[in-house]
């Protein structure tokens, strides 16, 4: 599970439980996930829900070639099913949830992006007086699990919709190597191209109110706008 | 001087300070805004040293068509001939300096960069416990002035190379328009294109520090990185 290649057609295949799986991010990301041929267990609070945006997901992939399976559970019971937790959540509750769950063992990918929007936009929610991110909160609140950050600058809109892959990259931050390296596959599934290595797991700190900028961005410029990683070559 | 426009060739020209600019990243963005028909004046602690870094710039420029006029002066007199003023300090001692400067009714554009280095790699420095950066200090420190962030991601090794234009986008980020503007127009001696409105000031906070993520991926693939919005379409 933790080799790494650019080339996703050999890519090792994982199983997903998504925390938040009903969610637009969750759902969109566990449906590019699932297209890229990873199995996927979409979760919520209620597990009925689960099934039925598992369902929606389903038909979505009808007909895309080596496609992975699509189930739903309540958030425990698919993580359980998992080796690899996307939490896809929002950041209210974000903590509680977190250390109601069975993680111990588990890579844990955080896509969380703790923002706050006023009146002039959106920017990061301050953690920990600026030492800390939802990342290293999971990270905390589940020390047996091994969390990395990523995902945090899709576009849910873009992860729904009919393109192949989302022109931007997914930069992954975590202290273990080969955890590091299941999210930069998955990335693979979205973009078309591995995951960047982008540092320590502090560095969520960066990347997850960075997202605020793009929402800047989008909202100036009506657009839905993505980040990618120049100077690194092809492939990297 | 508030016009924007995508074509670099009917953009507006400036006579910009570069305050720090006998640095590699004052340097750099001194050079590209000359070559892009802007006038500089190199400001350093010492005049001496500036007008040496000056010749050297105006070397650098020899034949190239259009370029403004470089010069050398002390960091003072520097800001006293020009209305735009670029912040390319190191972070120590920032605030000493910006409050020592007669910044006052001047459009100042921070491109400083709060990191910190240890045996894990570059992290961004915490400032007002997370509710704060360089650009935000230097606004408070200078309240006559008007301060945006920009240019905080750009290579000083890119800046500095032969190639045309640097392959990444610079985000923008204030509370004035028409301050915004500037750095936006002066983005196109640098990449070729308008620079991008990121948002209000505060947004700084990401900018700033999203410079140790390009560090650590420099670091981990040998690369020079950039940033790169996607989702704009061309010309933005």
């Amino acid at each position: 599970m933790t080799e790494t290649t650019s080339d996703a057609a050999s890519d090792p295949r994982y199983r997903v439980a998504v925390i938040g799986g009903t969610g637009p991010q969750g759902k969109g990301l566990g449906y590019r996930f699932a297209r890229g041929g990873h199995s996927v267990v979409l979760g919520s609070r209620a597990a009925e829900k689960a099934e039925a945006v598992a369902e929606e997901v389903r038909e979505r992939l009808a007909g895309a070639p080596g496609a992975g399976e699509v189930s739903g559970a309540s958030n425990p019971h698919a993580v359980e099913q998992c080796d690899v937790v996307l939490l896809a959540v929002p950041y209210d509750g974000h903590d509680e949830l977190v250390a109601s769950l069975p993680l111990a063992g588990k890579t844990v990918i955080s896509c969380v992006n703790p923002l706050a929007f006023d009146k002039r936009g959106a920017h990061g929610r301050i953690i920990n007086n600026g030492a800390g991110s939802a990342a290293e909160s999971a990270q905390e609140l589940a020390p047996e699990a091994t969390v990395v950050g990523a995902f945090h600058n899709v576009s849910a809109v873009g992860l729904w919709d009919d393109i192949e892959f989302l022109d931007e990259d997914v930069i992954v931050v975590g202290d273990v190597v080969e955890a590091k390296g299941i999210a930069m596959n998955l990335a693979a599934s979205v973009t078309g191209r591995v995951g960047i290595d982008g540092g320590k797991l502090r560095l969520a700190r960066q990347l997850e109110p960075f997202t605020a900028v793009l929402i800047s961005i989008n909202r100036k410029y009506k657009v839905h706008s993505g980040l990618r990683i120049t100077g690194l070559g092809e492939p990297h």
